[in-house]
């Protein structure tokens, strides 16, 4: 009877918000930024550390936070942040410079794993349609993880860098091209007109953002600051575009992240240095929800039976390679060391097969044994991306270090 | 069935948040920032131009955005994370030299609003108890707006402003003690030591903050970036600490926000210019969504009776002229000027009147006629400071420009 203001503040319907926004808030972005400083502190990548730090406080572990609605939107937003923040430090042309050698990366990168995925499910009894379906979970990289790698190191600038955002950008659309195709199957009609027809759409927006996108800003832009009013109006009509092409990618069938980058890279030669810093400042808060939200959804329950234990491994280990194989083989005219960096940089699949498992599972043609094997794969494959490019990029970062330290302080 | 592939896409449940994200993002702050650029162009407060976004997208005319926990929860970070700026640039020192004369203003601005409230429904001849709580409804100040207006003008710094924000945190309190007197009348049990006790909290924990939080930072912060090796380590400091002092704050009774701006206080002296520059990009982003929100919930069934409308008419009429007479009244040594202004800036309720009368109708003691015109008497209150602000503070405006117009450019 102690409390009593409080207790009735709480008992007030809406008020009882008051509490639990800024505790979620204080947990998820704690936890992240605790263990972040850990990682870093024993040598490990702090990315890894703040996914763990999800997977500690989640469900598996401590029971402290559950995956919710809020928390959902908060990872939506920072990974369109981040790709939008990533596509403000990238020029539209060296992107397109890279464009032959990512369109090959891409397309290899999408062939091996679909019938690397699709042959394993085979070859373990599993039905055609079932094994289709966990070919098309393994194609789509999510690039967010090896953006925030690379922006936090300073590697985006290097060539397999911007071969590893075109590719991602192309594996998008070609994502969305199986999708369809499998989708289409498990329905039991498949029409090439059809499918060709809405293939026009995600390929016209993409090329279309990316061919006027910056010449459009670059017009526009530099004219907003003096003629408008209001304060910061850059910064407004950057987090307009930023949502309008978001909103646009959706409706053209690819992610919304595709969108936000585009939105970026329209961007980057145009705006001043002080938008830069107040989006980072934007990405800074929300990119732990993104990490940490995707360590709330990882399910120990997996690991139940023995069986699905073993396929689960052998699905990560499968989408590993053949993501790692496939765009290593298209870029391997580029040398050894640069067909690595981009090999493993392509293998996180991230949200994507997760939502292509479940639009399975809504079908009614993927089981729940096959469904939390295709999602323990895409946390898998986001936690182990890390170290792997920390060891791919072992030497640019040693000569980068030695530089530093030939300069006077 | 030309859309396929998004169509299944929204079809898969989870996944068709894909649009609806980047959708309202669009819509409420492109809305808001159009309507802040019309309204700058007219000559008018930008900041009313965005409330009105809020009305003119909501359910009250266009009916294209409801109010949801995810705008709703935006708006919440929003007000804290402007709170939190303010904080930043205030310093606690400052704020406690203005302290006598703040308090003043505090007590007079809550107890002439409270006997106004009370006197008028009581002459209107509604029961007692409804009476004293929308005495109670018209006595805490929402600071917000204000210390928006302010900041924007670059007027934070005026003797006045310090004063404004020093009486909103004792309001705050005192708001408070006042809300747990009438929710133990309305309960039929008044016991004066329950309440003396767990007025100690509230009062213990502002202190405390306010007096130590300074000094801690400016012990710790400094350290910080030396000793940390994760990236932005000053930035993540302070959101755990803006978090942290928010959830105490609701513990110990007052509103998050008054914990989010103890907390920019604290670190006023102590951040590196960098640490404003990404609150501020997160504060841009965020405010339009608690701008929008107040609009939102404007009703205009509320004048569907003529006699609801003169009841919430004279209701607002009253809520300006008392805490405008009252906090002037305490601030009258400072002379006509800064009293008018520091009356003026006290003026909006916000939110916190429409959680008193929450409670009030979650109680029964307050029917739904009053609840509505409360309602009304919060966004109006909000909507008419600003202008208000304007005409106060013209002459500091004038001569601001006029210093400006003396210095070479």
């Amino acid at each position: 009877m102690f409390h009593t203001p409080a207790t009735l503040v709480f008992l007030a319907g809406d008020a009882s918000g008051q509490l639990r926004l800024p505790f979620e808030m204080l947990l998820v972005f704690g936890a992240a930024k605790a263990l972040d400083e850990l990682f870093e502190r024993l040598h490990m990548p702090g990315i890894v550390g703040q996914i763990l730090a999800g997977v500690l406080i989640g469900p598996s572990v401590l029971g402290w936070m559950q995956p919710n609605d809020f928390l959902a939107a908060l990872a939506e937003l920072g990974v369109m942040f981040l790709l939008f923040r990533v596509g403000l430090e990238v020029k539209a042309s060296d992107l397109m410079k890279a464009g032959r050698t990512a369109t090959v990366v891409a397309v290899l990168g999408v062939v091996v794993p679909f019938l690397a995925g699709w042959g394993l499910l085979s070859l373990w009894g599993e039905p055609r349609i079932e094994s289709i379906f966990v070919g098309a979970a393994m194609v789509a990289t999510s690039v967010g993880i090896t953006a925030q790698v690379l922006a936090a190191k300073g590697l985006l600038q290097e060539r397999a860098g911007k071969i590893i955002l075109g590719a991602a950008v192309i594996d998008d659309v070609l994502g969305l091209l199986i999708l369809a195709l499998v989708s289409s199957m498990a329905k039991g009609e498949v029409n090439i007109l059809e499918i060709a027809f809405s293939a026009a759409f995600p390929i016209g927006f993409t090329v279309g953002a990316l061919v006027w996108g910056t010449k459009a800003a670059g017009r526009v832009i530099p004219r907003i600051q003096e003629k408008l009013r209001a304060g910061e109006a850059q910064f407004s009509a950057a987090m307009v575009l930023l949502f309008a092409l978001s909103v646009l990618a959706v409706y053209a069938g690819v992610a919304a992240i595709i969108g936000a980058f585009l939105a970026g890279l329209a961007l980057s030669g145009s705006v001043e240095h002080r938008v830069h810093n107040l989006v980072q400042g934007v990405t800074e808060l929300l990119v732990p929800f993104f990490l940490v939200g995707i360590g709330l959804h990882f399910n120990l329950a997996t690991f139940a039976s023995g069986s699905t234990t073993v396929l689960a491994l052998l699905i990560v280990l499968l989408a590993v390679l053949s993501k790692f194989l496939g765009c290593g083989l298209g870029a391997l005219r580029l040398g050894r060391a640069d067909a690595a960096r981009i090999g493993v940089g392509m293998v996180p699949r991230g949200e994507v097969g997760m939502v292509v498992a479940q639009i399975g599972l809504s079908l009614g043609v993927v089981g729940q044994r096959i469904y939390d094997s295709v999602v323990f794969m895409s946390i898998a494959t986001t936690l182990i991306a890390p170290p792997l490019l920390k060891i791919a990029y072992r030497d640019v970062m040693r000569s980068k270090s030695a530089v530093r330290e030939d300069q006077p302080a």
